[in-house]
């Protein structure tokens, strides 16, 4: 039995481990295109902003380690380059030692991830601009600060991934500039949460440039010069996080069905559309427990999960995976950012009739040293009063907050029900009604209010 | 209509005012024995190892604006003396003033609170010897340290108040030993977090006694002798704090139904067995979710909820309390302690058959500076699997993750079902899989494993 996993990172690794811990004879072959295995790739922009530490940090599990204490056969710079489902057989190229190979497989894991959108504008390939989407990426921008007299960042997109950049090229004492093509910082967020963390980046001295789009990137001399349809920015360094598409080419070309999201469509076990293939993490959809259906939220938590479930099924086991609610958090500057469940414009192309309630209150009791604001959006349908999403942005414990949300969730909780949990209070943590409960009761009040 | 009720601070203000919003045309009178109304009594041990602070600061509402502002007729320094049920009305005296008065209601509300448990010991009542129960208490104890040169303290009881106590008096320089009856410290916490608590007591350098009783304190000079079946410890400071008991006297005296748990019995809408009789707060039972049953707990934060229902109900307002589930958090020194449901008395008691697991795991990703480690037990049923509690120590971010497994309480989910809890993932915040899903992780295993 030989089960062949393409991708060797969260998803790819995970199934791996899981089909040789489920069975321990099964020959398990891992496919990596890149020069990397099994890493943090949330814990990238951190660990740039930190030179101290090396982003070997980041790796989880070595290829040497996988090999000789897991028994799994990880082949880094290989790349598969076509799959024939019917005959169970990937073709591979060996990008070290050059040539081609075929492998036959008994099960096959497509665990091919999401890669970089870039703007099709030019000078997106010069030396300075960068994405950042695996760890050769994280190498190169890393290098890239410790070689060249960097003062002045351009980030192009406000989404998680850019804020995170732009939070740590400021902590590296660069000025840093943000271009979003949308009219706000943290596309997808409500205009509260925007709003708080807006004033955090003008506070940190970031400049930021809604409603622009880049139109290009030109050398002269030393620095870059990065053309929007507002104006030219000098800079020495541009990252590019416009956002991921799935990375499912293998996957169409061999006729496996895609999902309306554009990843792969899989079901609870992780099969797709053709017999004993699995796909799992960035390149395949998540059953969304909210809007029960398919949906495509690409993040690492997601990945380990599928990756497990696709690997022991592969393996012969009977394992599903729970669904999504849509959980995600992210630091931006001092802030804490998070969100679960559906946002406004999930919830108006769902068509679905809700009322959004904003609050703000404490972290902890105001007579408690420390205490920070946050702010919460509570997104509740009418008529049935049910909870459908929240967001949260605060000083602290915004991301374990939001975990209270996305539980009650899972639970299909109404807002009332919210309202009347039994949630920990003490002056360090909590004042005695936790914000959560203060979201809940004014979005409590207006489910009550008649429609405007 | 005049509403009355008997006590001022969480329970009793919540009531007033929650009477005054549902019905504004209603009289209330608040008649409280002590000199204070509507503050935090939680944060008392923290505002006393803090001098810079006054003790003002814990007041959320004074008599003078619960008069101006709410119109609510604030009596302190009242002290009801006794209730007629049948003839609707209380003798109160005036303690300040002097001399008594009777006072005719059409609902009363009782939330009389709890009292300290001072241990049948002789000494207690000598300077330098405290309970903290309420403003008063704080303010002999703040009073106390700021005038007498205190370089030992002995504190009588591990639990949470305790805990509490010796932290803030460490704060202020002072050698802190524990009096604890008990054979660990935090009676009804599991082994695994007495354990990391315990070591966080050493580290710090206090000296914990377990198995110990108080026998007496004597005053030598300057100094307290507090004399244990363990020995003399010569100290400058004692606090007491050994337990609370539900103040029910005057209930009793009524003939008003008294629960299993020796606090007021009350329906979901706050009612006792006398008409137009509510009780909340810390003197009166709540409903258990988990075991589905009157239980008493005394907490602030169920106090102002019970409060807020009772208020409302006693205008003539139709609302009910949702229960709780036994969440609490406090700190002990650099680590969080927190726990929701049942622990292994309560398990044992209620004749469930159960499998505790232990797990310890990170705050945050382990590549993320300040990653911190955090423990937790998990309570769940064998057979249906369903979770019944859950308890963590860490370094932080520990309260909010409790009540991640409250909410699930609430919700009265599987530990499996915990287990797929679409929770945030981001490296400040929290490993890909959460401490909460390791939990979940390590007791469904344990549920599977056969009894020994």
């Amino acid at each position: 039995m030989r089960i062949v996993v393409i991708g060797g990172v969260a998803a790819g690794m995970s199934a791996a481990s899981q089909a040789r811990r489920r069975d321990p004879g099964c020959e398990v072959v891992v496919l990596e295109r890149g020069h990397d295995i099994s890493y943090s790739a949330c814990g990238m922009p951190y660990n740039i902003g930190d030179p101290a530490r090396g982003l070997e940090d980041l790796v989880i599990l070595s290829a040497e380690t996988a090999r000789s204490a897991r028994g799994i056969d990880v082949r880094t710079r290989h790349a598969v380059q076509a799959i024939d489902v019917s005959r169970r057989v990937v073709q591979v190229a060996d990008l070290e030692a050059g040539g081609n190979y075929a492998l036959t497989w008994d099960a096959l894991v497509i665990a091919s991830g999401a890669t970089a959108i870039r703007p099709a504008v030019p000078g997106l390939d010069l030396p300075g601009v960068f994405v950042l989407r695996d760890l050769t990426d994280a190498r190169h921008i890393k290098r890239y600060l410790a070689d060249v007299k960097v003062s002045t960042a351009v980030v192009v997109g406000a989404g998680y991934i850019g804020i995170e950049m732009a939070d740590v090229l400021h902590g590296l004492g660069i000025a840093v500039s943000i271009l979003e093509k949308a009219d706000q910082v943290l596309p997808g967020f409500a205009p509260a949460i925007v709003e708080v963390a807006t004033h955090a980046l003008e506070r940190h001295g970031v400049s930021v440039q809604t409603g622009t789009s880049l139109q290009g990137v030109q050398r002269e001399g030393d620095d870059l010069m990065v053309h929007s349809d507002r104006g030219v920015i000098r800079a020495q360094i541009v990252i590019v996080a416009v956002g991921v598409r799935p990375d499912v080419a293998l996957a169409r070309e061999a006729g496996i069905v895609l999902g309306a999201s554009g990843a792969i469509a899989v079901d609870s076990a992780m099969r797709t559309s053709a017999p004993a293939v699995f796909a799992a993490g960035d390149c395949a959809e998540a059953h969304h427990l909210v809007l029960d259906r398919p949906t495509w939220v690409p993040l690492g938590t997601t990945a380990n999960k599928q990756g497990k479930v696709a690997g022991a099924n592969a393996a012969g086991g009977d394992e599903h995976f729970g669904g999504i609610v849509g959980s995600a958090g992210f630091k931006c500057f001092d802030l804490e950012v998070a969100r679960t469940g559906l946002g406004a414009s999930d919830i108006a192309s769902a068509g679905l009739d809700a009322v959004a309630a904003v609050s703000t209150h404490h972290t902890r009791a105001s007579s408690y040293p420390g205490d920070k604001a946050i702010t919460t959006v509570v997104y509740a349908e009418r008529g049935s009063g049910r909870l459908l999403g929240a967001q949260m942005i605060g000083g602290e414990a915004v991301a374990k907050r939001i975990d209270v949300f996305a539980t009650a969730l899972h639970a299909r909780m109404t807002l009332a029900q919210v309202e009347a949990l039994d949630l920990t209070y003490a002056p360090p943590f909590a004042p005695v009604y936790d914000a959560i409960l203060i979201a809940a009761t004014v979005g409590v009040k207006a489910l009550a209010k008649p429609r405007q």
